[in-house]
């Protein structure tokens, strides 16, 4: 079988494994003070172009997510995100458990707009019981989104500047943060990032580490005392030499976006073999993320071959599915995918592709 | 001015202060273990007609809720509710800050129906990675419902049996519920509630007492040390014997149901007067809240003499708002009301009443 | 049988239920913004001596515990107290509830000292592993204490001069304050809780009032949308009011210092008289709580006709025992109690009296 | 410098390191789904002699303590520990964050008793306010201890034993399990824990694995639904088989075991010199971890060679440090250290041993 469901199927890029076997007997300190981090968290500086900027390595996003958010919010507060974001619906309720509410608005393509925040925080301001609702403090989007979108430098220039207007933190989930700066049409940079948002990741569990996030906090309130945050979640390890490795060796070079850059290069070859196929998809996503929609003959023919993962059923006959690749995707297998398809869709059989996209909002 | 703003302008009833009066310098043990707490539990268990269920009396109806829920769910669960629910937009996150998610669904006039829940669970259980969204574990209904609409009996049979079969508790917010037993039109009893749900509770607050709820639970599971779970969330009164005198004096000679008779039927009356002017409704409530759409001008006319509460701008020219009457309304204000209607829809400086109604969903 | 266990065996004094009476039927907003509130809180700023303080009237001691630490601290902060505290001990882990942890530091008669809280956050802040401890943050004592001592102004003075100097929050749990303010050798005033804290209760429940504390915050950083975490806590009374009523009742013509006077003098004529009879004491009280140590068979005498409460065994054959005063005892039972402590230690059958008094530390 | 003042300074043991990089590139489910884990846990399962347990694999001692305790655990439940137990003071209030308090109890060598633990429950039990207390529910011990030190099978039964009766949880910490089994003198094995304990887990960070923890679950109530709570506190590693992966290797050919066993000889070594000169230690422990005293001089002359921790300061002159082996200890460096010493206390400079140990309880 040939794995297309996600982008964490296999271990780690060869250079991120090298550098930890090289580095593997070598004694440091414990919980992230070690040389490593320090020298990962330097690198994350530099390409950011802040020095004045908090980094934390965390271990994975959910605990990235949980953490900055109860960080950052005081009792009473939520977080305002896209009723599909992932803290809203894939995450067991990780913020709710630190007590606070995730605050759902309706997304177009995943992402959510300056305009809803203002709206949201304005309802709120206004209400005649203002303490009786939660009051909306943080705004998180994700970067590229859960559908692979990508929010473009001015959306997030407004986004900041609303939230900056109304005193409320800009968070950006970067889970997947290679992917989209490296996308064909992203007009956002990592600095852009460390000038607009108050605290944002740079995700390594899907970008060519075993595990790992990269919290970047560029306000203090936030980082006061983060790293009480994050032993307190669990989140400290104690060999946390690890992550620094990591990062230090996927920041090197630039290895993060070269490999993020390879992905999205396999990615856009599938998406615009599907686009000569006339093959619609769920959402028009320019990452390392693909939504086709197919007859369920065709893809019940790819899943004996093909592994890929569900995402939503469109019609009677039709479903959404997602298509990843990363950067341990070899172009073979895209190649391989691009005959199968086009063979199935010109063998006769499956002639029907017409289908209502629906909309996504 | 006249408040029809809410259903809490006052204190309490005569009588309940009565009774009040009378007992105040009994001495009493603490904490809600003294005799009048135990005469209202029995008073309360007999007009159920259960005497295997447990009564625990709560300050107010945002503990009530807290409290319950916390008690009924583990840290994974949420709660299933309609979009408007209390809990879900009035409580400023208080079930969230005990650690739970509300899962909001969308409401028709403030309700939720037994295939919502249905759907619901089957969504998350036949999800591929179950265990990374919230599991809904308990339905919140609230009777009336913030809009002032009732379920009817087959409809809470039909959320208790699929309840029953899906494992899921069923929990009933009756913060009005006086005002829903003795509606025109309904068809559901205590008895039912005993018989069809886990826990609910009977209002006090909005329906004659100074304050208090008293919370009815049928399921062990829920019950099972219930009283620590009241103290941990600072919901036990020292002088806890005040709510069981109170509840004592309301369930005697059925005091509770015949003053939320008298508040409904001055509410049908003033109902009855805006259907006959024609004006519309924000929806097609029966018990002691009413939502009629008027025009600004009107509404700020009546301003000058009534108190009334903003429910939601409708369109231009037209706001829905809120008019409650309660045990303590008095007929001639309901008559003074309705003759200053009658004359500023006739006086034809506001004519129109033309409005597209919402739907409530 | 006549009661001396504890100060809330009773309603509420009744000039406190004279203006409940008389308020009744008037009509006012909800949830704390009404006029009795506004008033009973400027008076209370007037006995403070200060107009730039809030007040915000809460219903029990344990849910203004919990609110206020909750608003107070943040996520990986606790709340250093006596290890006997009430909220380390009697609250059911609430403010474990809202994720802080109490840091409990050894007693000497219920209070701890400046140089207690000192060595605390020194050896917190002098750790290796600061941020692997729980950060100390607020210091919590309540005057008078859960033993009836009191902090002399001094000792009060240290305390607040040490949390100044170290970033922490003072906070006095004054539940029981007024038996305190009015105790014999008393010389701290309200001005100088209101100068030395960042936050204190003036507490009703167990002095005349129904129920209710009035929580005064000096603090801006804690009062900052404080309302917000009263309603999520579930502490904001729909009839707020009943709570303004109260301690603007309890505020004029300093009536709720005349009872509270009223009681310890009872308490002294109870404790001189004790004395005269030789009983020896758990530990040195001033206030409305006694704590003699007697014979098992005298005790058991005297419970067949009062009520008293355990505090605690001393050896095989004497436990210390709680009697309390309130503002509700008859002297005539006083003088009973007292003629009967005179008649069984004179019976001859009970000679024994000695015993080692522990340690209260 | 030589690092003896952890057992987590050096990566992951060589055949753990090969075993990840020979998995590197294979595919697999996510979230621990993969064929890894299910061999590692059927491994686990085999050794503690039982097929009717859960294993999970989480990241860090922390999370696995804190979502351990939050799974099993009701809001007004807490856990008995030790008062030196690692979840009441080194790890940032992790339980009190999800809720729930730690109760502790005066250790004796960093162990609670049988006895302890029922009279703790009795005292709740018997409380005339039991709800106003924390209700104990589950028993924490560490084994080794915090100190080095081991439970014998005895005291375990007991332990075991009397939260049977009492309706309690008994988990036992294992961060450093393997070096606690392999310890002269001890007397539990796995199939012990498995039989006697709820849940209780097996560390890998500090026996020989780059990170993480097998839990191992006895008891269906702990387990229902643990996959939950391991992702609603981030615990949820997306390549949950770099878990599996190193576990397996970790159980093959008992790696596990000889490696702790090679670090608890190596340890004994450096014990026995201590012993023959004389040097006392804080503690008696027969594990990877030493706690002598010496003299402050010694120790400032140490430091310029070797690293080690500080435990506590025993009097003006001396303080009692930490010495750790484990699976990476290097034989030479434990010879360079003995002869070191010997040299140090023989010179002459310092010949004063005599200190008071303190009493460790």
């Amino acid at each position: 079988m040939i794995y297309f469901n996600n982008d964490y199927s296999e271990g780690c890029h060869p250079k991120v494994l090298a550098r930890l076997i090289e580095t593997n007997l070598t004694q440091t300190l414990g919980y992230g003070e070690d040389e490593y981090c320090a020298a990962a968290a330097a690198k994350i500086r530099d390409k950011c172009g802040r020095q004045d900027i908090a980094v934390h390595f965390l271990v994975g996003g959910t605990q990235a997510n949980l953490t900055v958010i109860d960080a950052a919010l005081r009792p009473h507060q939520g977080a305002l995100g896209a009723d599909t974001a992932h803290i809203n619906v894939h995450e067991t309720g990780a913020v709710e458990a630190t007590g606070h509410k995730v605050l759902g608005l309706p997304h177009q393509d995943g992402k959510i707009t300056a305009a809803q925040v203002a709206e949201a925080v304005h309802a709120h301001r206004t209400n005649g019981a203002t303490e009786h609702t939660v009051q909306p403090k943080l705004v998180y989007i994700s970067n590229p989104t859960e559908l692979g979108t990508l929010y473009t430098l001015s959306e997030l220039e407004a986004l900041s500047e609303v939230c900056r207007e109304l005193g409320l933190y800009l968070f950006v989930d970067g889970a997947r943060l290679g992917y989209g700066l490296e996308a064909k049409g992203n007009d956002v940079t990592l600095p852009d990032l460390a000038r607009l948002c108050d605290v944002f990741y740079i995700g390594g569990t899907k970008v060519g580490a075993l595990f790992g996030e990269a919290v970047v906090i560029m306000n203090p309130a936030i980082n006061e005392d983060f790293r009480y945050l994050i032993k307190q979640h669990g989140g400290m390890l104690a060999k946390g030499r690890l992550l620094g490795v990591q990062f230090d060796a996927l920041m090197e070079d630039d290895l993060y976006f070269k490999i993020a850059a390879q992905a999205d290069r396999l990615a856009d070859k599938l998406r615009d073999h599907m686009k000569e196929l006339s093959i619609p998809f769920l959402v028009e996503s320019t990452t390392n993320q693909l939504f086709p929609i197919l007859p369920d003959e065709i893809l019940n023919k790819l899943s004996e071959k093909y592994v890929f993962s569900e995402q939503e059923r469109v019609d009677e006959g039709h479903r959404a599915v997602r298509f990843c690749t990363s950067w341990a995707t070899k172009e073979e297998n895209i190649d391989a995918l691009c005959a199968d398809l086009t063979a199935l869709l010109h063998s006769g059989a499956f002639v029907q592709l017409d289908v209502t996209v629906p909309k996504n909002s």
